[in-house]
């Protein structure tokens, strides 16, 4: 590790690999023997188109992206996806149903934390259709309004044709994440879903994109997910988008559909290879350089295995310090993220000296998203196992001393 | 200069400051002694908010900005705002004559080049109000389609309560740029502008922002720049925004606007300082640096002086090459930019000559747009001096080897 860093178990922008970083800083200097830097070189220089080229083939590659599905690269954060799916969404629909009614076209929210819920109360402001829920995990919640669970199975009513069907796979801020095995209790209930229609499934892949596989990648319409938890910098918004979603927006709106700026139309970005302007060429080249890393140590496996692995040894720790009196996780079994495991401190003070402990040991970025509070302990892919095992062992030693 | 490292006139992505790259190698590292690299660092941690603090007080002081402006950061480049002026500035319009038709609603577009065209089409497109092209500079042109003047300050004809009036102050591709000082035949026409009116007046800034100062800045409604030009790396736009600007866009939408993507509300970017969502932190680090450096060195005016000596060197130049036919300046006299200078070298394969042997003495990025051809030299604040003069002496033996 270089001198005088620390363990960043932030949630994001989060650690990135050391290897990574030094080698991006030849690349700021001299990228690729080009004599002009990364940040300074032409977007359609050939040194940069073929960069992003490859990036692209590894994302392809690492998560087995079907040819029915473009891999555009964007700006504007998962915020601004929950905009742009809404508005390419929509248009489509107005496509396909072009003498619906507005207030006939559903946009189905699975709500399962902060993100999905804010990303559906951004379907509603925008209006061009009637929002859905088609399941909100607050109902499962003892005080009815804490996000704490994915809910099961048999409670989701989804509608026959929408114009979208949106969830957050892995939410932040309230640590619950679908389960990545298909079938489980706690997995994302493809088998509920509408049969008979091209599926408009949405997924808000943030927080645990390149973490695991994605399950049943191909049926989604459009996967999007920020750079800045497991990929790389802020300033990148990655997007898997099946191809009959890159939909005329204009004609769509002579159809009556809200008209969609040129920029968040997936359509011009696919016909330019994410090129239709400056892509934002630094946050491109890092998050191409964790790729490469990531292919040449194995692949996703490699990276799911010691996630997975990362995550039951922390939980181990929780659930001991538990029994001690010392922790109490916030998120109910089988839908603990493996990304944000997030839990309290009880007592008087103990929440800081806690987090004050931890900070003395070089572990930094372990507060709580400011609307929660706690510890929330994120685990990324950047995130080493002895790094998991140094935060395991402080848990270990704090709970100890509680009890 | 470090190891390796070529010239690069490129007109953006651009050149950089080498000694600000160095910096920033460091704080991909090790970011202020926090032991967390910029690039993984909370955008909420209090270096991080201070940094991005100052970095508005830097652009506030530096450009005069009055605290009738809101300095914002955002992302989407300047292709982005096309459509964010556009959405913002009808609401606007909407919330003060609630009772007008849309195509009532006037958009005043000055086209001078192929940027400010783009962003004319795109408010076409978009709709929810009449364009009225105020000046068009091919009007002015020998073949009627080219952009190589500003129009006459007589020409222009400007609506009476329009929704916008938008000018591209420097024109990257066509290398068009209205005079500095106002008064000028070429500056931009503030005399004409509607009287009795808080003037919705935008200039899209990209390509010229921190070269010199802003002619009647605080006469603008909205500013707006990438940061790949003289400021930093793509991926960070930049946007000064006159109070009155910052509408709620729902109760606009309630009246009949377009509906606003989130994101693209003025009024959400101010409301959070920036921090909305998370914002593109690596670019805005970087372009922190420039700031900081270019207040150590004197500010605006040592970049103006600086950038005006660099300006009439190339000139100097490409008139004594005009003189012996090895060149042809693009651009009427007293409407050629400053940053990106445009001109043809004249004869069979002359133009390939000319930037191969450029290339072999270590400068880059001096072919012209792919849509125009021929040379454009882009001299951004990046580029020294020494770097012009290198240029100039090239410019001259190879126009003295034509004659």
């Amino acid at each position: 590790m270089a001198e005088g860093r620390v363990h960043n178990f932030g949630a994001g922008p989060s650690a990135l690999p050391i290897d990574v970083l030094e080698e991006a800083t030849k690349g700021l200097l001299n990228f690729q023997e080009t004599g002009i830097g990364i940040a300074e070189i032409s977007h359609r220089s050939k040194e940069f188109t073929a960069f992003l080229s490859e990036t692209e083939d590894q994302i392809r590659t690492l998560l087995r992206v079907p040819p029915t599905h473009k891999i555009l690269f964007t700006q504007g954060g998962g915020s601004g996806q929950f905009s742009s799916v809404v508005l390419n969404l929509l248009a489509r629909h107005h496509l396909l149903h072009p003498d619906l009614k507005n207030e006939d076209r559903v946009m189905d929210y699975v709500v399962t934390g902060s993100w999905s819920k804010k990303a559906m109360e951004e379907a509603k402001r925008l209006g061009g259709g009637r929002v859905n829920i088609a399941a909100d995990a607050r109902r499962y919640s003892q005080d009815g309004k804490s996000f704490d669970t994915v809910p099961p199975h048999d409670d989701y009513i989804f509608s026959a044709d929408p114009a979208l069907i949106y969830y957050c796979e892995n939410e932040t801020v309230d640590g619950v994440q679908f389960a990545g095995e298909a079938g489980l209790p706690t997995s994302f209930p493809f088998a509920k879903l509408p049969e008979n229609t091209i599926l408009p499934l949405v997924a808000d892949y943030s927080s645990s994109f390149m973490s695991r596989p994605i399950p049943r990648l191909a049926d989604h319409a459009v996967i999007f997910a920020g750079a800045q938890k497991n990929l790389g910098p802020a300033g990148l918004t990655i997007l898997i988008v099946r191809q009959d979603c890159l939909v005329d927006v204009d004609a769509a709106a002579k159809l009556g559909a809200i008209p969609v700026p040129l920029m968040l139309s997936y359509k011009t970005l696919a016909d330019s290879n994410s090129l239709y302007n400056t892509p934002p060429v630094l946050p491109v080249y890092i998050a191409g350089l964790v790729l490469r890393k990531m292919s040449a140590e194995g692949g996703l496996q490699t990276y799911a295995q010691s996630n997975r692995r990362k995550f039951e040894k922390i939980i181990t720790a929780l659930k001991e310090g538990e029994a001690k009196g010392a922790y109490k996780g916030k998120v109910k079994e089988g839908s603990v993220s493996w990304m944000n495991i997030v839990f309290d401190v009880p007592g008087e003070g103990r929440l800081q000296q806690f987090l004050d402990g931890a900070a003395q040991r070089g572990m930094k970025g372990l507060a709580g998203h400011r609307s929660v509070g706690g510890v929330r302990v994120s685990l990324y892919n950047a995130i080493t196992e002895e790094e998991t095992d140094q935060l395991v062992q402080y848990m270990n030693e704090f709970a100890t001393k509680t009890s």
